[in-house]
C-alpha cells in the first residue's frame, strides 16, 4: 500500500490569517463586548462597568502602557486587592503586548522588591491603601524603580510618600488613547508571570502563556458551569494564579464580576444574598470563617457553587456548607498548573447520598480537567506508576497545555520540575480504584515513623471529625528510636473548653491505626496560615524546635 | 528603555512534553473513560456501551485498521446512518492516525465513487443496508479499491454482492489487538475529510484539522450547555459535518449519545419520552415534520435543547416548538467551518417575550461561536466593512481557528475562498446594530429587481407567517424589463385547500414592499431538498425553465 495518501499530498495548505488565529484569553473580552455589551461586566463596590465599558477601558490602559513605552514582553508588576483596575490589568497589559505580574499584595517589602528586580518589572500599579509596603518595597530595590501607578481605593494608609507622585491610575485612563488589541505573534509568548509563595528560598517565577491562559480558563468555565448567567464573588485574590484563571473565565463565559477587597464572612454572606451570587472561590479556611458567622444559619436562597482548593478540604467543613446550601467542588492545583488542574468531579450518584458520604468522596482532589492531558502515580525515581489501590504512595505528576512554560532565569529549577516529561508537583498521594487521586502529603510533609509512611493530611482528617476540635495540623517530630512521630496542633473548637489530652489521645487510638496516632498535641488558639489560607506547617516546626529546646 | 525585558531572556523553556500536547479530540474520549469509565456513552437499538466499552471498542477498530495498513494521514472512508460503529470511526481512525472521511450516505453511486478516488480511500466501512450503492459505486470507481469492512445492521437490502466477502465489522474488532490511541504529531494534522454537497460541479473536500475539531468541539459543548447528564439524540446526520463535530463534544461532555438511524418524527417523540433526552440538533425541516404529528400536541416533560440550523428556520416553526416545550438554538455554518460558527445567542431578556416575539430574534443567525475569532460583513471586492445598520448587505466573512484548512487538492478554490484573510462564506446579510448576523440570501439565490436586491428568504419568512402555507420557497425568474423577478413556490398547509392564487398576492402586497411581492406563484405538494433538509434552489431553477420553455 503506498504511503503518499491524498491528504499529505496536499497537508500544505498554508496557516493563514483566515484560519490561525493565536490562542488568548484577549479573545475572551473582545467575544463578550461584541455578544453582551450591556451586561454587567464588573461591579466594584458602588462603581459598575458593562462589558462595553470594561472593555473600553482596558483598551484605554494598554495604551496608557503603550504610551509608558510598555512594548511587547515588558513585565508590568500589581500590587493590589480584587477590584476592577486589577480585572483591567489582566486584559489591558496582555493587550499592550506586556506580561502580567500579579504580586501577592500582603507580601513585605523585600519580597515585593525582589520580585520587581527579578521579573524586571517597568511598571508598578498599586492600590493607594498599600502606599506604605510600596514604599518599603522601592527602599530596598536595587534595580531601577519602576514607573509608578496609583489605584486610589477607599482607604488611604495615610503613610508619608517622599518621591515624585506617582500618576493617577483614571486620570492616567482618562487621557489615554484605546489601544487596538493585539494578540500575541505566538500563542506560546508569556501572558502572565506568577511567583510562587516560596516557603524556603527565594520565589521562583511561573511562566504563563497565552494558550496555556486561554485553555484553562475555558477548561474552568466548563468544570464550574459558568455560563452568561454566572455572577461570580471574588473572595479568592486574583493575584493568586490570576485568581486560578477565573479573572478570564467568568468574562469568557459572559458572566458578572463582583470584586470583595477584603474577605469579610458577614459581608461574603450579604453579598451572596443581595447580589444573586451564584459561583465564588476560596481557600478551605474561608469555609470554616464562614460557618463560625451567626448568619450561616439561614440557609442559601439558592445554590452557589464554591470552588475550593489551595489546601486539603477536611469532610466536616464540606458537609456544613451542603447542609447550609454551597455546592462544594473541590479543585487542586499549584501556581505551576496555572491553579486547578485536578477537579473532584462529582458523580451524579453522588446525590443521593447524606451530606456526610458525600463529603467524605469530596475531600479527594479528584481527576484531571479538561486542560490537564495526563495525571499519574509514579515513583519520582524510576518514574514507574505506582498501583491504583488507594494505599500505594506516589509522586503525583502532571502533564498538559496548562502546565508553565518554567521558571524564569532559572533552568536548573524548571529541569528539575519537569524535565523528564511530567512536572512533578511534589505531592504525594494515592490513587483510588476508580482513579480519584487523594493527597496525603507534600513530599516535605510526610511523615517516616518506624519505617512506616504516615499521611498528616490523613491524621487531620480525623482528628477534624472530633467535635472539640476546630482546626487541626499535624507535622513530624524527631524521635529517638521511631525517626519521627506525628505532633498535632490543635485550636479547640469556639465556646468549648480546651479537650483533655489524653482524653482526645484515646478517642484517636479508637478511630486510626496506633502507629499514626500524634504522640504529642499542642493546643493553640489559632493556626499559622499564608495570605491565601495555606497551612505554615514551616512554622510550626519552628514553633515546636523552640519548644523541644526550652523542654 | 530597555526592551529586552526579562520575559524575552528567557522565553526559551523548551514546549516539551510536560506542558504541551496537541489539541485533538482522540483526548475528550480519554479524559471521559478515565473520569466515568461505568456512565453511558452509546445507546444504538437494544445495545448500548459504557464509556470503557466506546473507548474499548474505539482502540480495537484502530488496531484492525493499523492491521490492515492504514498509517498517518491515510484516509478512511464511511459510508453509514447514525450509529455506534460511526461513533468508533470518530475515534478509532484518528487514534490509527487516520483520516476520516464520513460520506453522505444519502448520495448516488457515482458521488461515492468520485468521492473515494479524490480521497485516496484505502479502506470503506460501510452498512450492510447500503450493500447495493456501494456495489454500484464500486463499479464506476477508477481507482485501486479500498479494502471493505461491513457494519451489520439490523435491515439487509438484499441486494446482490458478487465480490469477496467484506470483512465483517464485528469479527474485526473482536480478533483486533486494541490500539495505544496516538495523538498527531502536530494538532494541525488532518482529522477528517468532508465533501461539500456540490450542488454545482464536483463535491470539493474540506479539511479539518485536529485542533479545529477540538475547538469547535469544545465550543460546541459550551454554547449548548452540555455537560454529564447530556443525553443527546442523534437526529442529525453524523455525516454531516462530522455531526456539527457533536460526535465528539458530546463526549467532551461526558453525556450519552443515543443513536438514530433513521428520523422518524414519531419515534423522536417517543425517544425524547422515554430516553430523556436534553439535547438535540436537526435541520429546520425536522421542526416541521415533529409538529405534523398528532404527538406534537403533548407538552414536553423536560426543556429539551434543539439547534437548528443547516437552512434558515421561519419564525412560525420556532414559535410553535418553542411553545411545545423546545428550545430552539438557531445555529449557522457550513462545511467549511465545521459546521456550526454562528449562534443566535439567547439573551436572558428574551426570556420575558411571548413566543412569537421571540422566534423573530431567534431566526438571526446571530454572532460568533467561542471558536471564531472574528465576524464581519464585507464588500467582496473592495474588502470594506459594511455598516451595521439591519440593512446594508454585504458577504459574511469568518476568520478563526475553525476555519478548514482549504479544500484538498484544489489551491485555486482554496484561494478563491480564503485567500486575502478571510473566509468568504458566499452568503449575504445584514448586521443589526446589536451585531447581530442576518442571512439573506446565498450570493447566487439574491434576486435583483430593477437593480433592487430582493432577499428570497425574507419573503419566504413573510409568506410562511400566511396560515393557509406549508413550505415555501422563492427565485429569481428571468425578467425582460425588471431583470428578474421573485417566483415562488407553494405547499400548501396538510388539510387546507390549494389557496387562490389572486388572494394570496393580495396578502403579500399588504406585508411586503410591492417591488417584493413574488409575480409568479407554483403550487407543488412537496419542495425539492438535499438529504440533509437544504432547499434545492437548482431544481427548482430546472422546473422553471421547462415550465417557461412549454408556457
Amino acid at each position: 500500500m503506498d504511503n503518499s495518501g491524498a491528504t499529505q499530498q496536499s497537508s500544505g495548505p498554508p496557516q493563514g490569517e483566515s484560519n490561525h488565529v493565536p490562542l488568548s484569553p484577549i479573545s475572551f473580552l473582545e467575544r463578550a463586548v461584541r455578544v453582551h455589551p450591556d451586561r454587567l461586566a464588573v461591579v466594584d463596590g458602588d462603581v459598575t462597568l458593562s462589558y462595553r465599558g470594561f472593555y473600553q477601558r482596558s483598551r484605554q490602559l494598554a495604551g496608557a502602557l503603550q504610551a509608558m513605552g510598555i512594548t511587547p514582553g515588558n513585565v508590568v508588576s500589581t500590587l493590589g486587592m480584587n477590584s476592577r483596575a486589577m480585572l483591567e490589568a489582566h486584559y489591558g497589559v496582555p493587550m499592550a503586548g506586556g506580561v502580567l505580574n500579579a504580586i501577592n499584595a500582603r507580601l513585605d517589602g523585600a519580597s515585593i522588591a525582589f520580585i520587581m528586580a527579578h521579573a524586571e518589572s517597568r511598571v508598578l500599579i498599586f492600590d493607594r491603601s498599600l502606599r506604605s509596603v510600596v514604599v518599603k518595597a522601592l527602599a530596598q530595590l536595587e534595580s531601577s524603580p519602576p514607573l509608578l501607578i496609583e489605584v486610589e481605593d477607599a482607604s488611604d494608609d495615610g503613610s508619608p510618600w517622599d518621591r515624585p507622585a506617582p500618576h493617577a491610575y483614571e486620570s492616567l485612563l482618562e487621557s489615554a488613547t484605546p489601544c487596538s488589541p493585539r494578540l500575541p505573534d505566538d500563542e506560546c509568548d508569556c501572558i502572565a508571570l506568577n511567583y510562587t509563595s516560596g516557603t524556603t528560598g527565594n520565589p521562583k517565577g511561573v511562566i504563563y502563556s497565552h494558550r496555556g491562559a486561554y485553555l484553562n480558563a475555558l477548561s474552568n468555565t466548563l468544570t464550574l458551569k459558568m455560563d452568561d448567567r454566572t455572577v461570580y464573588l471574588w473572595t479568592l485574590p486574583m493575584f493568586h494564579c490570576n485568581g486560578w484563571t477565573h479573572t478570564w473565565a467568568v468574562t469568557a463565559a459572559g458572566g458578572t464580576h463582583v470584586c470583595m477587597r477584603r474577605v469579610e464572612p458577614a459581608r461574603v454572606l450579604n453579598m451572596i444574598h443581595a447580589r444573586g451570587i451564584t459561583h465564588m472561590a476560596a481557600a478551605p479556611i474561608i469555609m470554616t470563617m464562614l460557618l463560625d458567622r451567626p448568619e450561616a444559619s439561614t440557609p442559601l436562597p439558592r445554590p452557589v457553587l464554591l470552588a475550593t482548593g489551595g489546601a486539603p478540604p477536611n469532610s466536616a467543613t464540606i458537609a456544613r456548607m451542603s447542609a447550609l446550601g454551597f455546592d462544594v467542588l473541590h479543585l487542586y492545583g499549584m501556581t505551576e498548573t496555572y491553579g486547578p488542574s485536578l477537579v473532584c468531579q462529582f458523580q451524579p450518584e453522588w446525590s443521593s447520598m447524606t451530606h456526610e458520604a458525600r463529603a467524605r468522596l469530596q475531600i479527594r482532589q479528584g481527576v484531571g480537567t479538561f486542560a490537564i492531558e495526563r495525571v499519574a502515580l509514579k515513583d519520582p525515581v524510576t518514574h514507574e506508576d505506582v498501583p491504583a489501590d488507594g494505599q500505594s504512595l506516589g509522586h503525583l505528576m502532571l502533564r498538559g497545555n496548562t502546565i508553565m512554560q518554567g521558571y524564569i532565569k532559572n533552568p536548573d529549577a524548571t529541569r528539575e520540575a519537569m524535565g523528564r516529561g511530567w512536572l512533578d508537583t511534589g505531592d504525594i498521594a494515592v490513587m483510588h480504584e476508580d482513579g480519584y487521586i487523594e493527597i496525603r502529603d507534600r513530599a516535605k510533609d510526610i511523615i517516616i515513623s518506624g519505617g512506616e509512611s504516615i499521611s498528616s493530611i490523613e491524621i487531620e482528617e480525623i482528628m477534624m471529625s472530633h467535635p472539640a476540635i476546630r482546626e487541626v495540623a499535624v507535622i513530624a517530630r524527631p524521635h529517638d528510636f521511631w525517626g519521627e512521630t506525628p505532633h498535632a496542633f490543635v485550636v479547640s473548637a469556639s465556646g468549648t473548653d480546651t479537650p483533655n489530652e489524653a482524653d482526645l489521645l484515646n478517642w484517636c487510638r479508637e478511630h486510626m491505626a496506633h502507629f499514626k496516632v500524634p504522640r504529642h498535641i499542642t493546643f493553640q488558639t489559632s493556626l499559622p496560615r499564608t495570605s491565601t489560607g495555606k497551612l505554615q506547617k514551616y512554622a510550626l516546626r519552628e514553633h515546636q524546635k523552640t519548644q523541644m529546646a526550652t523542654a
